[in-house]
This record gives structure tokens, sequence and C-alpha cells, in this order.
């Protein structure tokens, strides 16, 4: 408007003898401070250049005006949520640091904030960092179920497209979807993942890998190595655990079905890499990449667990600050900053394993981490944006759970949390210990056992004799056994060891920069505005375009076949993972439907 | 800035001969878009002329352009939220609409959204109205338990405070705190109460009563009418059900514990009153105040249920679209303008009942008297600003519940809700009806009964004999068993038939002028919110200091005993109102704690 008013009024001018001198050294005036030299001859003069001279006057000073409202008018615009979406798309250099709570439902911030509360005397309105930091809700259900699994759900992040659970960035039509990962590494971004649970799990493997199936891993990690990955390597940096995946079936500690070395293979491709705490220890603050560090097997223990064995296994916020500096460091002097995807994987194992103790102690490490990396967007000098959500619940938590048939009390316990120093699964790896150990314990002996187990390691001194029963004749739902434990003494209810369709929480550091992210959205908006923050739209249909190209020439055997119609994708590894498909005690049967 | 720079500018200006009447003319020409009919005599004339008044048009333009920017930018201004605060207190007359969605967590938003997605064959991002105004999540914890009831989660609302569960706007010391309602009346607002349980539960009986124990809803009418409360009567419109408490215990459909008619006393000091449908159709736009319309004995029936009997009980949306009309009507003339809290009440109680086709509805009647309160924002003269919250969650709702000991399958199914045409409350009356019939029904009678009651109620045609045989046997927690019947066919899980002590979601119709409320809050700031809105900090505490004198002069019987140590007051009502202290079949007890 301003730069259209303007125009045509300086064109209609018509100088005068002499005006464009007067008028530029009336500018100078202006821009200086000090007046014009010139003398004017006659009053009558004087009076009619005065005229003309304030109208000038009025005419540029009511222009500069113009232009500087629409200036800091255009600033505010952008800095205004809610209503007035973000028109103008960000610009110059930049950092997106992606954060992904797995399995954290709104609940578990409850349940966390007064476990905490409780647990370090602090006052009713001590809050968590995430609880500083939201800003909506994301709507997670996906093509095939309203209840998501993290591969659809991350495909939605990746992709920015709903999927079918299961699919590894890839759409229901089987067919590849290009990630903002991948866009992001082809224009010139530095690109990291950073995880506590496999690196080959589904929620890293979307951003650089495309399978039909999440329980590819194998696969997966020949694409996240670049081996693979039609268009090559796509990240410079990951740090997590699935080691056995990467290391040939021939070598202690492997789950590949094939003998071929991973590590050695991206050894060969410049890969830097790293298993163990000490040489994590030894990166410093710039790391050459590309750098893969696999620290375990599978998954991290749980931080419940993990802080006793902290020479062992980094925590997430430790590898958060050095994947943070260390991908500022490599991006520093190049034009595009950096974009890593920093997930706190196990809150969504403790949601399925049932374990309100673990969970907590999970959703305070991811607390810790984003921290960390409000740390780092405070001091960065590249503008960083950090934005954080869950692919979708688990366990369908609840801070309050009916025991017995009489109506319930209105409260729950989390002294019982805070009792608690180890995990469930913890336990049950300790109890099949003492029942494999030589010679065969006596019944006794494992009555004996179980109570100084549960004694010493979750603090209870009251367990019934059907609770120890239950353990002696069914130790393989041990694990199961243990949560219920805490969980019904805490009074924390659960509704089921799989996933729920709940709406979650979406957090971001700066809620203007992330306002199209303000209020509830779809996870799909959440993956447009990865790419659209990045300025990637085009990119990353660029990177789906040849992706399909290269699965019309080479077939999609790299794909993985199509899976059958109603064959089930979903919560395989966490079966696996866990006690099986076996009884399960927190929810009964009572017959029916 | 723009009227600075304009001023001086401006007088500056030496009008030469027929400048002034060629300024109107070039004005009208600017306006009309009509070239100025003037004709200059010579060629230099005109060029000078042109040159001056290309030079005032040009300074016009931006002096118009510098206003318009102005005023564009302190709009702007106005409604940025996030980082930008809103300093500057709300001045001038406005209006405050306050929805309780009582019971109300976040899944709950999920859970209907999904099952009208389903019902009505809408796309999967067809949303909620309440889905598009979230702006954040409350803490809801009281003073006595992590797990709220009712009373003293809205004493947070009505005083900014926390308390003890049971409270009635009285403190944890059990002294009077004045309301937020109490203020705005004393202040000059025009003030509403709409509710669908009794008018005297809990939440809307905290802003204009103070009593100890949230059961003593027979001296909460007393106080409402403005009989007892000490300082008289402050509030101008009440609708809801509640009547029982109102008539004198000689009377029909009366549960008052002593003979006074206290719907006559009201009258007789100047209150209209109505009773039925077609006094509530009748009443129009334009209200008399005081007017209390009590349209059931007790609460409204479930929305699943009413929408038959239309004819007798106005729906929640239809009660706020007259209150709203009658609202503003009253203060139309007046400096103050309204403050009205509209409850979606029973919410709370399909979460107590565990029913989730009774809730869906619930939540969509809430979900329509909100798009009835944004229809009158929009409209109306005075500006209106709403605000929704819940007071807490109920039931522990999840939107997945594993049924048996396999691992479970990601999914619910809404389709189960969209076939139930009734409340299992309703089915409950419909089987006590039957059981009760003369002659005493066989047991074949009933077992046939049972199932075409199922069958035509809840479109559930699959009934196991082990389900029939416990609602031959237990008739007594026959509303559960209804209840769980869909719910577990839906696989929609419950853990408790109390309160749970999730976040809940905090809407509004303008995230800029709530703009202290986005984000994450404790609840007693939604309180401090709303008196802050509409300018009442210090007639608060005014009401306060008046209160407690008056509980030092006349004592503090009309409060209500002190409660004992340990002594139970929450959740009381519910027991009451729904099967008693019963069996609960939908979670088992296996031993132990």
């Amino acid at each position: 408007m301003a730069a259209r008013g303007q125009e045509p009024l300086i064109a209609q001018q018509t100088p005068s003898e002499g005006a464009e001198d007067d008028r530029i050294e009336e500018e100078d005036a202006l821009l200086t401070g000090q007046p014009a030299h010139k003398q004017a001859s006659t009053t009558a003069f004087v009076k009619k250049r005065w005229h003309e001279v304030g109208l000038f006057l009025w005419a540029l000073l009511a222009t500069v005006a113009v232009v500087v409202l629409a200036v800091v008018y255009q600033n505010t615009k952008d800095v205004a949520g809610g209503d007035s979406p973000n028109t103008a798309a960000p610009s110059g250099k930049r950092n997106l640091i992606f954060m992904v709570s797995d399995g954290m439902g709104p609940t578990s911030l409850t349940l966390t904030r007064e476990w905490r509360q409780f647990s370090e005397q602090l006052p009713y309105d001590e809050t968590l960092i995430l609880d500083q930091h939201l800003i909506g809700q994301s709507r997670t259900r996906s093509t095939s179920s309203l209840v998501t699994d993290s591969a659809a759900g991350a495909t939605a992040f990746s992709c920015g497209r709903k999927s079918y659970n299961g699919a590894i960035s890839v759409l229901p039509d089987h067919s590849p979807c290009g990630s903002v990962m991948e866009a992001a590494k082809r224009m010139g971004y530095t690109t990291g993942l950073v995880v506590t649970t496999r690196i080959t799990d589904a929620t890293p493997a979307v951003f650089v890998s495309h399978v039909r199936r999440r329980e590819m891993e194998d696969s997966i990690a020949m694409q996240m190595v670049g081996e693979t990955h039609p268009l090559g390597r796509m990240v410079d940096l990951m740090f997590g655990g699935g080691r056995c995946h990467f290391l040939p079936s021939s070598a202690n500690g492997s789950c590949r079905k094939d003998d071929i070395d991973v590590i050695q293979l991206a050894q060969d491709k410049g890969w830097g890499y790293i298993s163990n705490r000490e040489d994590f220890d030894n990166l410093g603050t710039s790391v050459e990449l590309p750098m893969l560090g696999l620290f375990a097997d599978t998954d991290f223990p749980y931080e419940i667990d993990r802080r006793y064995q902290d020479d062992v296994y980094p925590s997430l916020e430790e590898m958060t600050r050095t994947a943070l500096d260390a991908l500022s460091a490599a991006s520093a002097d190049k034009d595009q900053g950096f974009f890593v995807m920093i997930e706190g994987s196990r809150i969504d194992h403790a949601g399925h394993a049932n374990d309100p103790a673990a969970q907590v102690h999970e959703v305070q490490a991811y607390d810790r981490a984003m921290a960390a990396v409000l740390d780092f967007v405070r001091d960065a000098e590249t503008p960083t944006l950090m934005v954080s959500t869950s692919d979708h619940e688990t366990g369908g938590l609840a801070t309050a759970r009916q025991l017995h048939a009489a109506y319930p009390d209105y409260l729950w316990y989390p002294g019982v949390l805070a009792n608690a120093s180890h995990s469930a699964s913890y336990l049950d790896h300790e109890y099949h210990q003492h029942l494999h150990a030589k010679p065969t314990p006596t019944g006794d002996e494992t009555v004996a056992y179980i109570a100084a187990l549960v004694s010493e390691t979750l603090g209870i001194h009251d367990l019934g004799q059907d609770e120890i029963e239950n353990l002696v004749q069914d130790p393989a739902t041990a694990a199961y056994q243990f949560a219920d434990m805490v969980s019904r003494r805490a009074q924390t209810g659960w509704t089921t060891h799989g996933h729920s369709g709940a709406d979650v929480n979406i957090y971001s550091s700066d809620p203007s920069a992330a306002d199209k992210l303000v209020g509830n959205h779809e996870n799909t908006e959440v993956g447009d505005f990865l790419r659209y923050y990045l300025g990637l739209n085009e990119e990353v249909e660029r990177v789906t375009n040849e992706l399909r190209e290269h699965m019309k020439i080479t077939g999609s055997s790299w794909l993985g076949e199509v899976p059958g119609a109603g064959e089930r994708l979903d919560g395989q590894d966490h079966i696996e993972h866990y006690t099986g498909d076996h009884k399960k005690r927190s929810v009964c049967d009572v017959g029916g439907h």
C-alpha cells in the first residue's frame, strides 16, 4: 500500500528550476539535522518557497512514517500468533530441533510433575520445563486405524502425510514419500538423529529410510548409512541404540538375519563410529561428521536403571548436548543450519509396560533434554527453533485407579513411584537370573528372593501372598506383575499395554515462530510445519519424485513386500521386547465380547 | 506518531490565493475519482500549480497511509498473543462468558470427534468447534488431594484460591472467600448461571454461595436466591435443574430436609420463576430479571436421552442462547456488561458412569452451546470474551482398551457408540421398571426382556450368556453393566468411576484477550483471569473481607460445620445418584493391596 500510494505522486511532480537542488539540500537537512544553506532573496519568494518546503517536508515525513510503520507492522504481524497466521515464510540461516516424546500423552505430564513435586518437596505450582512451553495438541489417527503406531505417526512428521500403521515413509499405496530430512540434507542442511531406542526403530527410521514394514530394521540400517538408500546418505549424525542391526550375524550381539557388517560398510563410506561411553566423552564439542554412535545392542536401559550405569550409557541430555554442539560446529561455516530429531524413545516402552515409575524417569529425562535444547536455543548465534510433540499416547494412563468395588477415593500416591528405584523390566531380568541360577533355587528360596527384591528395589514391604504366588507360578509375565505392584499401590490406571488414540501435546521454544502449530492440529500439520520452517516444500516433492522414479527403474524390493490385506504390522516389536502374547494381569477379562 | 508528525506540518502551510479551494476540489477528485473542474490560464502556472498539487497529494496520501497503518498496527498488536503479553488491563464495557465442561478431559475430545466423524461420515480433519479454540491446559489439584472434586475445582475458578475437596467458596481454614460473580454483581455487572445438573451442585454453587460441605444443597439454594447470603442476591438469572432443593419437604418432588418453600421466598424477593419448557419458550429475547428457571427435579436427562424429550427439557444450547439474550438485553443500557457461567454439567456424570455413548452426546451438546456462544460473541455490540475449561477429568477415559491377555490391537470402535440410542442410566431405569412390574416377571421373561432392551437401545445383538446372567443376578449394578457392554465393545477404557488428576484443556474465543491463559496453568490462574478481565481484583477482596466480618459478627453456622479430620466430602453425591457402594464390574480386583 505504501509503495502504491507513493510512486504515482512522485511521478506527477514537475521539477521547477532549482527544485531538484532544493530537494536534495532539504533532504540533507532532514538526514543530518543541519539547516540547509541556501538563502532566499525576497520575502514573497521565501514565503512561497517555505510553502513548498513545508508541503515537501510534510510529504517526506509522512512517507518516512509510512515506511517505518509498514516495517513495524510487518514485524508485528510476524510474531502475532492465533488468528493472524504467519504469512511470511522464515528466511535466513536457521536451525530446527524437532523433539519427539514417543508415547507420551497429556497425563504423563501430570504424573511426572506430581511425582517430582512429591520427591523433591516442591510447591504445587513448580512445573516441568515442558509445561512452560505448551502451545497445542496434535490429533494422531493413521489411515489404517484411529489408534496409530509409531511408524504411521512418525511418517506424518517426516512426509506430512497420513499412512498405515507399520509404514516407514511410504504412503497407503506403498510408494515412498520424500522426508523433510532427506530434503534438508540435499539442500545443504546438516542433519542428525538422537534416540534412546534402536536407531532403526520407526521414529528415527522414517526420516532417512523407506520400507513397507517397520520390522525391516536390517534394511533400515543399510539405508540409514547410505548403502542402499536410493539417494545416498541422508544423515550426518546418529546417536542411539540398535547396534545389533549393524553387526553381521556372525558377530556377538548381532540380531541381523544376514552376515553384512553394516558398521564396516559405513566406515568404508566415511562414517566415524563409536560404541561406548569413553569414546562418546572424547568427542568433545567438534565432531567430524558423519558420525555413528551406537551405545547399546538394542534399547538403552530405562533412565530409572541407566542412572546406575552412567559409565556405560550416556543420558539423552548428554547425547543432545553433544549432538547440538557437533551439528552447530559442522554447519557454522555453511549457508544452511542444521535439522535434528531428538527422541525420548522409551516413554513409550514404559507405557507398554504399564510401569509408572519407569515412565516418570523417562519423561524427566526428556524434560532435561528439552532444557539442554532450550539452553542451546538461547545461546545459538543461528536462529534456532525447538518444536516437540508425541506420535501417540501409550497405555491409556490415568492418574487415578479404582481398585475395589467400593466407590473410589479421589487420589493417587506419587510416593509409591518415588520409592521405586528400578523398572519392572529390571526386576524381571533379576528374577529370571535368580530362577536360572545353579543350583536351581528351592520354592522357599524363590519366595524369600521375591520379597527381598521387591522390598529393596520397589520399596514395597507389604506384598500379598497371592502376589508372590502369581510370580512363582507365572514368571513369564513377571515384568507386568512387578509394574502392576507399583501401579496399583500408586493408584495409577492403565487401560491397555498398547497405544491409545488420545490427542497429544505440542510444545515449542517460540510460539510465534511456531504459530502454525498453536492450538489443535492434525499430526500431518506438524510434518507440514517442519518442511515449511526449513523452506523445503518443493524439495520434499522433488525427493518424492526421485524415489518413485527409482522404484520404477529398479523395482521396489528395497521397500519390502506389500503387506497382505489385514496383516498386522504395528506393535509386534513391543511383544517381542516385552513378555510375549501372554496373560495380562492388570486388565481382567470378564467374558462377553 | 501519525498525529505528531502531521499537525506541525499542516500548521506550517501558508495558504496561497485559491489554495484552499484547490485543495477541496482536489480532495473531491481524490475521493470521487472524478477530475477537478478548474482550468488553469497559462502553462507555467499550470506546471507550478501541479507541482504544488502533486506535492500536496503526495503529502496527503502519505498521511492517510500513516493513519491507516497506525490503526492497523494497533489492531494487529492487540490480537498478537504468544510472547507479547497483553499488558494493558481490559477496559470499557465488556461481557465475560465462562464455560465449564465438568469432568471433560482431553481424551473426551478425541472420543467425541471420532464418534462424530464416524456417525456423520466426515473426513478425518473435520473437528469439533472446541478443537478450533484450544489455547492451553489447566492443572487441577486441590489442597486436600492430587485429584480434585468439582467443589475445590470450581472454588479455584470463583475465588482464584486452592481449597479442599468439598469446599464451596471457602478456604482451607473454612472461612469464606469472595467470588468473582459476587464482586461482579456488586460492581454493576448482570450475572447468570446456566447448568444441566442441579443449580445447587458444586460448580454453580461456588459463584454465589459459601458452605463448608458441598452436600449442603438446601442451604445453597437459600443463599442463591439471596435469602441467607450475607450480601443478598448475587445472581440475576439461573437456568438448570435441582428444583427439589427449592420445594418444601411437604411438596411433591422435594428433596429438602425442611419445609421451607424457597421458590416462594424467591418470588417474594422479586424473582420470576419458570419450571417448564412452555414457559421457557415464552421468555422471548427480553427476560425480566431476576429469573429462576428450574426445569428438572434433580439433573436434566443425559443429552442422549433428552433429545427424545425435547418438549420437556430445553437443551444446553437453547438455555445458553436465551440466557445470553436476556443478560445482554438487561445490561444493554448499563455501564457494565454481564458475566455468566455456563456448564456442560453431565459430561462428568457420563464419566462417573463410564458410559462413552452418553459422554459423546454430552460433549457434543457442550460443543453446540459453545457454537451458540461464539455466534453471540461475533454479533455482540459489547466486546465479549468466551473462556472455557474443565474442573477435572472423570473416569480415566482412554480411547483404547485391552480386553484380553493377548497383545491388544491398536484400535477402538466409534461405531459401537453410534449404535447406542440411550444412556446406560436410561436402560437401568427401564430394567428396574420391568423388574418391579406386576405381575412379577418370570426369569425367562426377564432374560428375553434384557436381550430385547439391549438390542433395541444399544444396538448390541451378541449379548453373552454371562452378561445376561450378571444382570439377572445383580440388578443393583445394572447401570454399570449396561455402560460396560458399550465400553468393552467400543474398546474404550476407564480406570475409575471417580475423578482423575489429568490436566484439562482451556479454550477461548480470543487467544489474545485471554493470553494470560495460553499454555499450561494452575486452575487458580483461571480464577485470577476471570476477575482480572472483569476488573474486579479489589472488589473480590472487599467481598472476602465483608464475608469474614459477617462471620465474626453472626457466627459461622450459615457455612455449616467444620468437616472432621479425614472426613470425606467429595464424590458422595455421585454415589447417591448412581448405583451406590456396590460391586464394580469394569475394573477387577486381583487381590493384593
